[in-house]
C-alpha cells in the first residue's frame, strides 16, 4: 500500500463510501503483517519512500515466498535480493511473472519504473573488473527499481587508468557514482578525485590473499584521501544502488 | 582562483584587454602550486566545486601556514582539519582574521556562506552522546564552509530511544543527516529506519573496551540493517560534511 | 540422579532399607561416569540445578549416543545441542521417544516440565530477523527444558523500530528477555533502553560483508549504551537460554 | 524524580491539589532536560528502575558537572564513572557531599541505601588478581548505589584454585556472581562450574603481551564452558555491576 | 641412517673393511635426498634425535608416499601426519606394514619403542573435552613414535573441576603435561596450578562462536597465569607430542 | 600491437604508403578493446613493457576466452593465471595450442622466448616446502613468460637449514630470488641474509593454526631483519616473477 | 615455608615438642595468607617448587611492598616482576638488601643458588637483537632465581645467520635455550633446527611497522616449521625463564 | 674492511709483506665483533655489498654509539637509522663529523658517494601527501648513501591524479620508483599502472581512522591490481631505500 492508496482510503472514508469497520479492517495490516517468523514491513513505503526488500540468504525458500508474495500483494511490485536458485524456484512457481538475475542474484516482479529521458539524472555503476560485475549489477537494478536510470561502466580499474580517464564526460553528467571495486579498492578514490557529485564506494570480496574477503578494499576506501565519498558493507550493492537512488531522486523530483 | 576568476581571465584574452603572456603568468601556478614538501590543488575548486582543505596532522606548523595562506591568498578564504594549538597559533599570527575552534579542530579564514533563510535545505548533524560532539562539530563548520545550513540535535543516542523519536519532525525536514556516534553505534541505523533521506554515519573513537578504537562503531554501521546508509572512516567528521553538502546542494541548486 | 534421589537413598541407607554396599555401587558412578573418550558430570545436576547438556559438535554419532543415553537413564530426560542429522538418527535409534528440532538443532527426551499458568514469570526470546530464529529456538527450548515459560517475539529489528515499540507490554512484564540478532545487532541495546530486567543479548553469525561471522554483532552489544545487558558467544542460544532461565527462577521459587 | 514522586504529583492534580498548569510546568522538564550538548534522560528512574549514571570520559568537567548537578536535583543522588582527578575536583567544588574513589574512578552524591541486614541476598564481586580490583570496585559500587548489598573476594584467580576452593560456602549463598578477571580470564569459568546462580564475567585490560587490552579474556569468557556466563565488555564494571543488581533485586522485592 | 649405523660405517672405512669410495657411495645421500619437489632431511635423525616426521597436508599422495617410503627405507620406521583416507590408501598401498590412525590421521611404520615398565617417567595427554580427542591423539602416537609412555586422560575440562581433581595423583606423577583444549582453553592453566612439571599447551579450533578455529584458546593459553606453560600451534598435536617426549626423554636417559 | 608494430604503423604514415584513416581505424581499439564486461588493456605492451596477464578468478569462462583470444590476436601469445578446469577446458577448445599447467593454474600460448644461454642473468625461485610449489610455478612460468630463465630450489626450508647452505653457489648466481614459502616464512629472511641480489618473498597460505591463511608468513617476512626484501600478497607468485622479471631484464638488455 | 620447614613442623607435633595449638597457629596462613586485597599463595613453594614471585605492573608499591616482604618473611628469599622505578625505590626502603635490576625490572632478595660446576646442567638465553637484551635478561634472572645456571648469548639474529653458526657447540652443549626474538621472530625456529633439546620460544615487541607489539614475531614462532618448540607470551621472560628451570632441573636432580 | 682491503690483506700475505701471525690478528674481528650486548656484523660489506647499518631503535645511547664508532673505524663510513635526539647527540659528541637529519632520524658519517652524472640510473622517491615526506627522506638517504642518485618527488598523492601525471617524464626515466604514501595508499598502484621499471611501496602510518597505522595503506598496496611492485614494511624507508639501491645498481654496475 503506497501513499496514493492510503490517501485514497482516507478520501473514501472522509467522503462516507465506505464505512471505519472497512478502512479498519483494510488498514489493520498497513503497518506490518505478522507471518509467525516475519513481520512484514508495509509501512516502509510511506515512511522510506521505498518497498522493503526481502533479504534472502538464511530464510527458507518458504518463508522467502511467503513475505515476497505478500509485498507483490500489498505494492503490486518486489524485489528481493541474495537469492539463490533454490529461493528463485520456489518464486516463480508462485509468481509466474518474476524475473530472475541469477548474476546479481535478485528477484523483481513489476516493471521498474525507469525514467526514459536521457536528459534525467542518472548513476553510474562502475567496476575496477570483471569480477566485481555481480555486485555491480545488484546495485544497477536496485537504482533501477527505485525508478532512476542506471549506466554502467564496467572494468576501468586503476591498473589502466587511461580506461577510466577516457569516460571522463560520462563521469562529469553522473548524478551519483557507485563506484564497485575489489583488489585494491583504488577506484572510488581516483573517480572522487575527478568529480564533483557524491561516490557510493562498494568493496567486493574479490582478490588475492590479504584481501581478507574484502576488508583490504574496504579499508583503503575508507582512507580514501579525496572528499566526497562514503562507504557501504562489502559486497552489499543493494545498500549502495538504494542510497545512490535517493540521492538522485532529490533532483529529479524537483527538476519535474 | 574559482570558476568566475577563470571565466573572467579568459574572457580578458579573448577581448584583448590583457595579453596571453601575463594569463599565463597568472595561470602558470593555476593546476597546483608546488612548494618543494607541498602540491596545492588550486584546480580543485574548479574540479570539485570546494576548494581544498589543509589536513594538518603529519605537517609541520610551518607547512601548514605557508599552504594555509597560498590557499587564502587564491581564494579568499580557506578551512583546515586536525589544527593543534601549535598550529593554529602559528596560522593566527600570520593571519590575525582566521577563527579557529579548538573542540573541532577547525580553523577557518572567510564568512561561511551559509544560505539564511529557514526555507532552505539543511543538514542535520546528529550525535549519540556528549562525548562525540567534537566530531559532529568538525562535520557541522564542513558543511557550513561549503555554504549550506547546518541544524545539531546532540545527545539523542540509542540508550533513551524517546529522545530520539520526540525529533521526528526536524529528522523529516532534513535534506541530509550525520549521525555521529561510537559505543555502539546504533544510531545511524535507527535514524534510517525513520527518515527518507540519506544518512552518512561517522563512527568516532569514543567508547569503552572492545569499541577498539571506532571499530566497533564502524563495524556496525556497515552493517546497519535499514537502508539508506553510508559510512565514512573514524572520526572523521570533514569527510561526512563534505559529502553531506555536495548532497545537499543538489536541492539547493535546482531550487533557486 | 537429581537431589531428590539422592536424598531418597541416603534416608535408604539410614533406615537400613539397603546396606552401605549397595548404597556404595549405586553412588560409584555418581560424580561423573568414565566412559574413556567423556566423563560424564551426573554431579551438575546437584550442583548446578540442571542436569548437562550434551554438545555433540565434534563428538561422534556414537559417542554423542551412549553419553546422552547414559544422562536419560541417570535423569530420566536429557538435553542435546548442536546435533546434525547423523547425531539425532542415531540417537532416535536408540531412543525412540527422543524429539529433535532440527531447525534449532536440538533434540530432547522428556517432557519440558512448563509451568503452565500463564501469571508465572516467563523469559521473552526476541530476534531481530527472520534468519535468527534458528538460534532463537535453542534458546527458547533451553529455556522450556529449565522448566520455564518462553514467548517468543520474531523479526522485530532496528530497521522498523516501530515493530519492536508495539510490543512494550510483552517487553514490560518479561522476567528477562533473549534478544538474538545478526547484523548490525542493534535489538539488544534498543529493548535495554525500554524495560527494567535483565537483557541476555546473543550475536548472530548472520549477515553481510564485515560482519565477520557475527563479531559485528558482538562487539556492537559489548559496547552498547544501555545499561543491564551482557552478552553470550555467536549464536550460542544454550547458553543464553540457560542463563535466562536461572534468573528466571529466582523469581518462580520465590513465589511459589 | 522517581516514580513515588509522580504517583504523588497526578494525585495531587486528582485531588486539585495542584492546577493542571502547574502540574505541567513542572512535568515539562520530566522525560529529559536539554542542555544543549546532552539531553539528560530523567525518565529513566521510572523505565528502567534507576537513574541515568553520568559516564564522563569525553565530557569535559564543565559538562560533566552541569548534568551531574541536574540529576542530584531530580533525584536527590547520583553517580558517575570513569571520572578523573579534573572531573573530580569540578563537581566537588559544586557538591562538597560528593564522594570521590579514586580507584574505582567514581564519584556518588547520596548514601547508598544498602540492605542491611545479613539475610539478604547479595552479589559477590570476586577478582582473579589484585590488579583487576580498580574495576572490580566500580562493580561493587554500583551495586551498592542500587541498593544491593555487595561482598568483595579479591585474588582468587586461577592460577591457585584452592584460593577459591576454599570460599565455596560464600560463593554458594551469592544472589549473582560478578567475576572480574584479566590475563586469561578463567576465573568466571571456574566459578560457573560451582554455582548454579548467574556469573557475570568483566574481563579487565590487565595483563601480558598478547592479552591486547582485554581481547584475550574476553574471548575466553565467551568461550567458558561452564552455562551460566555473559559477558560485558571490557573493565566495564559499571554494566555488570548494574546487571547484577537488577537480577539480585527480583529476590528482593518478592521476599520482602 | 642413525647415529650407531654412521658410526659402524666410518669405523669399516678405518678398519679398511670398505674402500673410501663405497663408504662416500652409501654417504653420498646422508645429508639429505633430493627428489626434486622435495629435499628429504635424513640428517636430522642425527642431529636432533628423531626421524623427520611427513607432513602430508599440501603435498601429493605421490610425493607423499615418495617420501615416505625412503624414510622408512633409510630408518626402518617412519611417520606422517595429517594423512588424509587418500594419502592413507597410498602410502599402505606401498607399505602394507603402515598403520593408520584415522581419528588422529597419522600413519606410522614400524614399531614404537615405547619403555614398557611402569616406573618410566610417562607424558600425560589430557583433554577437556570429548571433541578434542583427534588432536591428542596425534600428540600421544608421537609420544610413543619417540619411545615414551603415554598416559591419556580425557574429558576433564574446566566445566566440572572435581573431574580433574580427582586425578591429581596421576598429574602429579607426569614428567610432562600436555594440555589440549578449545573452548575457553582454561585447563593448561589450572593443571599448570596443580603440578611442578612442565605443561605443553595445545588449543584447539573447537568451539562457539568467537572461539575463531582456535585463536580464542590459543590466547587464553598464552595469558595463563601460572608459570610452567608454554604453547604450541592450534591443532598443532605433533608439536606438543614432540616437544614432551624430548623433555621426558631427559628424565630417562639419566635414569637408565 | 607492441612498439615495433606501432612504430611501423605510423612510419606507414609517413611515408604515404597507408592513409591516415586506414591508421586511425587499426589504431581505434589500440589502447583498450571495450568488450563490455571488460576493456583489455592493449595498450599495456607499450607502456609496460609485457601484455596484460588475465586473471580468471571471478571471471566466467566465457569471459576469460573471449579475453584471452583477443590478447593471442593482438600479441600473437598471452598468458591467464588462477585458471581453473573449467577455464582451461574453454581456452583449449578455442585454442588448442594453449598450454595448460594444472598445479600452477597457468595456460600460456606461445614459445616462452626463454634466454637459452647459461651465462644469462636468471631468476632463482625458491621454495620452503613442497606444498609451496605450486605458488613458485606460478612465479616461475611467469618469468619464462617474460623471456628470463629461471632456475627452480625446491624444499629448502628453515627446519633444516644446511639444505639452503649447500646451494650457496647458485644463490650468489642469481640476478633475483624469488623466495616462496608459508608456515613460519623464515626463508627469505634467511636467503636475503646471504645473497647481494633482491629478494621478492612470496607468503603462501600452506600452515598449521595459526598461519592464519599465510598471514603470519606474510608478517614475518615484512618484519624480516635482513635488508633487501620486499613482499608480494599471499600466494601471489604471478606478481613475484613479475617483479622480478623486470628486474632482471635491467641486466640482460644493458649485457646485450 | 619450604618442604623442609613443613616436615620439621610436623616432626615437632609427633615428638611432642610442639602442641597441636602451637601448630595450628603457625599453620594457620599456611595455604595462603589473605591481605584483603590480595591472597599470597605460600602453598605454592610445595605445590610448585618454587615460591610465587609478585607480578607488580598494576598493584599500587603499598601493595607491591607488602605481599614481597611477606613472601620474604616466609620464605628468606623473594623475586618480583615488571618492576617500575617507585616500585623498587618502596620494596629497597623496606628491604634493603634487595637488588634491582633496571634493565629487567626485576627485584630480587636472597641469593641465587646457582649451582657453580660448569659441568652442571644451563639454560642457553639467546636473542636476536640487542633491543631484545631486557626480556632475556629477565628470563636470565628467573632461571637463577630458580637455581640453575643460565648462559647468555646475545646479538645472533638471523640477519647474520654466520653469528649463530659460530655457536653451534655451546647450543649443542644446553638442556634447554630460550630464544628471545622480536622483529621476524626466526630465531627460534633456526636454533631448533639445530639442536636436540627444547627451545622455548619468547616473542619480544621490538620491531617495524607490522610487528603489532610483537604479534608478528608471535606467529612466526608458533608456525615455526622446526619441531621441539613451544612459545610463551609476548616480552614474557619471566615465564620462559621459569618452564626452562623446571625442565633443566629434571637433568640436575637426577644426576646429582 | 671492504672487499679491496681484504684482498690488499691477502696479497700481502701472499706476497710474505706480512706474516701469517700479522694477518691472523688483523682478520681476528673480521667476520664479526662481539661487544657482549652486540656482534657487529663487519662481513656484511662483503658478502651483501653494503656495510651493516645501525638500527637504533630499543638501544641505549651507548650501545648506539660503541656499535656506530666501531663500524666507522671499520669502514671509513656509517649510517644508523631511528635516531633519536638522544643517540645523536651522544653519537655527535663521539665522531663531530657526523650528520644528523632529524625529520628522518638518520645519522651519516662519511661522504655519499652520489654517482653526479645526471646521466646515471637513478631512484625516484615519491610520496602521497607532506606527512609522508620522514619516511620518504630515510629513503632517499639510504639510497645515496649506497652511492646511487635519489630524486624527490613530494605530495602528488591519488586525490589530484594530475599532479602525478604532469610528471610521467621523470617517472618513465626512473630506474626504480619507491612510492611512500600513507591513507589510503593508492600512490604506489597509480604510479605502477604508469611506468616499466620496478616499484617499491611503502606503506606509512599517517591517517584517519581505521588506517589503524599503517595496515589499510599496506593492505591496499599488497593488493594493487597493477603488477611490478612489491612492498616493505609499515615507515621503512630504510628497506625500501635499500632494496631500490641494489637494483638501481645493477644499471649502474654493467653501464660503467
Amino acid at each position: 500500500m503506497n501513499e496514493a492508496a492510503l490517501r485514497e482510503l482516507l478520501n473514501a472514508v472522509g467522503s462516507a463510501r465506505i464505512t471505519t469497520d472497512e478502512a479498519l479492517t483494510r488498514l489493520r495490516d498497513w503497518p506490518y503483517e505478522n507471518l509467525g517468523y516475519a513481520r512484514i514491513d508495509h509501512h516502509r513505503t510511506l515512511r522510506k519512500g521505498a518497498p522493503e526488500v526481502v533479504f534472502c540468504e538464511g530464510k527458507t525458500p518458504e518463508q522467502a515466498v511467503e513475505i515476497f508474495v505478500r509485498l507483490v500483494e500489498r505494492n503490486g511490485r518486489a524485489m528481493a535480493t541474495r537469492v539463490g536458485q533454490a529461493h528463485a524456484d520456489a518464486i516463480r512457481k508462485r509468481l509466474s511473472a518474476a524475473c530472475y538475475h541469477p548474476e546479481a542474484r535478485v528477484i523483481i516482479v513489476g516493471e521498474p519504473m525507469v525514467l526514459s529521458e536521457d536528459s534525467c539524472p542518472f548513476v553510474l555503476i562502475a567496476t575496477g573488473g570483471t569480477a566485481d560485475i555481480p555486485v555491480a549489477e545488484e546495485a544497477a537494478l536496485t537504482v533501477e527499481f527505485n525508478s532512476i536510470r542506471a549506466e554502467r561502466l564496467y572494468d576501468v580499474g586503476a591498473a589502466g587508468v587511461h580506461r577510466l580517464l577516457d569516460q571522463r564526460m560520462l563521469l562529469a553528467e553522473a548524478a551519483v557514482v557507485v563506484a564497485v571495486a575489489g583488489m585494491d579498492g583504488a577506484l572510488p578514490g581516483l573517480i572522487a578525485g575527478l568529480v564533483a557529485c557524491p561516490v557510493i564506494a562498494v568493496p567486493t570480496s574479490i582478490g588475492y590473499g590479504t584481501g581478507l574477503g574484502g576488508v583490504a578494499a574496504l579499508m583503503n576506501m575508507l582512507n580514501a584521501c579525496a572528499p566526497g565519498i562514503a562507504v557501504v558493507n562489502i559486497d552489499n550493492g543493494f545498500g549502495a544502488g538504494y542510497l545512490a537512488s535517493i540521492i538522485a531522486r532529490q533532483k529529479v523530483q524537483i527538476a519535474t
